[in-house]
């Protein structure tokens, strides 16, 4: 490992910090004469970036130090000035970035300020790590949609429930708070009309020691509204509209008076053959709203649609070492389902995970197999 | 790790060479003057013992040395005469013993006789290595009974088939050998007749590059005697039936003459209050007949028929990174199940290995609660 790798990867670790939907996580890490002069990372979206905290940081050191940035330097006015203009006034004189950031607004043009002004770029130091950090941030840039993550938490049996509807709990304390640490990430958490009907969730995040983390915006996907005015999703938003927005998508034209209201949106989208919801165009929907990342909790039908949809990218399976039994218990994914093991979605290989008791398994979903689906529809 | 230890796990190494049962699996390394003179394990029931082969490779050089055994050296007349002989004829002078055997007619008799023959005996080393390697034939002689393993092959969504059955396959190559290398070193395998109806399957050994390798017991699990007489399982015991015994597990008290015959025997056995074969007494069947571990391959009914009477020891669940989906696929375990989470039948920590492109979960199923749930029924 290189000197620029072991200060990209304290950057790096820095931006994981960060609860910063829509934005990226960045990290920066300020050196000169090879002591740390400041360091930063980019905590929630509207606050300053990792760059500006760095700066802050160093004061006067950062004449003439190195800056190790996990993504491109903002060249551009958003809610916060320009980072680019901050690093020359600062006098750094060398910046070493990860990778470039693929918003068009900055796409290189960071880079080429910084040149202009005479500091000496290096761009690429651990790309792949700095891209899988910010993924979704990636993805939603690149195809103009967010990334759409399916978790699963279920026994060893593959069973969501017991078959009297029992789901709490299957995962242990330490996998449920890295759930609500996702969804504090997450720019949405979506659940079906069928899971808030058995389970009533608040689909909120709730971090140990965090008070107000910040929140997903949460969706109920509810093709013939059926959301009981009364259930905890409602009744949150009520509570809070600023703080816990809800959007009810479904496909019902005229929504009643109860369902909408304070912080409760109800959004009426074109329905599929089968008179669902059309995911593609929730999907849309919420690209148009900077959501980059979607966080699918169920239940196994929405997660079988997303699937058939071939709009699923990802899945995350929490497994409990438990095992029910139950021929009627619901299982992790069902709708239909495929007919034949040849037509099955296919993933990549299973990262590993232990939140002690559980296990964790994550992986793609390999898209040629979901366009074959998709295709067959 | 001290040198004793070094020789050991090179002992236990060999040992699992071995397709043994009902015989435990055991490995001998012969030691003088730090080096190696011979070593040998004991391959297949009926076959010279670990130490014999080991003697047999060292001859001469075998006086004054060291031999590190896995287990105890038998001292009975079984099938081959008593290895403490042996290893007193050859002239060894210390032996270094990893765990007691606990088979009644050794038990601390064959250290006993090596100590009154004048050789310096060690015993202890590596031994829980050792009480693992042979667990199946720990737990037989210790409970009486055959350790029974459940066997599931499913989607990473639960599933063992699609929703029209599709079932061929669904685990890769890797893992399909290593479950006919465990077929092979297992009692017995089982299958329920759901499985059998739906599957055909041998459910014999077949290893690449072994023409002939030890076969198990085959067992299927059928009530009411619903099994074809040409299903490939009978039909492999009447081309063979040295080699591929079936017994077939019922209550019906007058088996058809199609079905007894060459191979195949019909056991009639007492039902359990759902009209079922009692478990328990085919369970007891086994151990007279020196089965020592039980496979059970399925389905999803017969695994929770074992969980519920309390009988399973162990799970091995091997997952496929592939998707099924489907409300009426069939999952990996079924039956009534359980009503309540707090009822779940609890599991160890998971054990994990890799079989590329699938995943194996290995745990315990923990008897406090299998206690319970039978206490219930």
């Amino acid at each position: 490992m290189t000197e620029s790798e072991r200060w990209m990867r304290r950057a790096l670790r820095l931006a994981t910090k960060g609860f910063t939907a829509p934005n990226p996580m960045v990290g920066c890490v300020l050196v000169r004469n090879g002591e740390i002069v400041g360091e930063g990372y980019h905590f929630v979206a509207g606050m300053p970036h990792a760059e500006v905290n760095a700066l802050q940081q160093a004061g006067e050191r950062a004449r003439g130090a190195t800056a190790y940035v996990t993504l491109e330097p903002c060249c551009h006015y958003g809610r916060t000035p320009p980072c680019t203009k901050a690093l020359i006034a600062a006098g750094v004189r060398h910046v070493v970035v990860a990778t470039l950031d693929p918003d068009p607004r900055v796409r290189g043009r960071g880079v080429a300020e910084l040149r202009e002004a005479g500091l000496s770029v290096e761009v690429g130091v651990l790309e792949p790590a700095a891209r899988a950090l910010n993924r979704a941030f990636f993805h939603f840039h690149e195809t103009g949609l967010p990334l759409i993550t399916l978790k699963v938490a279920m026994t060893l049996d593959g069973k969501v429930a017991t078959f009297t509807g029992d789901t709490r709990w299957i995962t242990g304390q330490k996998a449920r708070n890295y759930v609500h640490r996702l969804r504090s990430q997450s720019g949405a958490v979506l659940a079906g009309i069928g899971t808030v009907l058995a389970d009533d969730p608040r689909l909120d995040a709730r971090l140990p020691g965090r008070p107000s983390p910040r929140q997903p915006l949460r969706v109920i996907v509810d093709s013939h509204l059926r959301t009981p005015p009364c259930c905890a999703a409602i009744r949150l938003a009520q509570q809070n509209p600023q703080t816990y927005p809800l959007l009810i998508a479904t496909t019902a034209p005229q929504p009643p008076k109860e369902l909408a209201g304070s912080g409760v949106e109800v959004v009426t989208l074109p329905s599929d053959s089968a008179g669902r919801v059309d995911l593609h165009a929730l999907t849309r929907l919420l690209a148009t709203r900077q959501i980059i990342s979607v966080l699918v909790e169920g239940g196994p039908t929405l997660h079988e649609a997303f699937l058939k949809a071939g709009l699923a990218n990802r899945v995350l399976f929490f497994i409990a070492p438990k095992l029910v039994g139950g021929k009627s218990a619901p299982t992790a994914i069902e709708g239909d389902g495929v007919a034949t093991l040849a037509e099955a979605w296919q993933l990549s290989p299973f990262t590993v995970r232990r939140l002690a008791p559980d296990i964790v398994l994550e992986a793609d979903v390999l898209p040629a197999q979901s366009r074959q689906v998709r295709g067959e529809e």
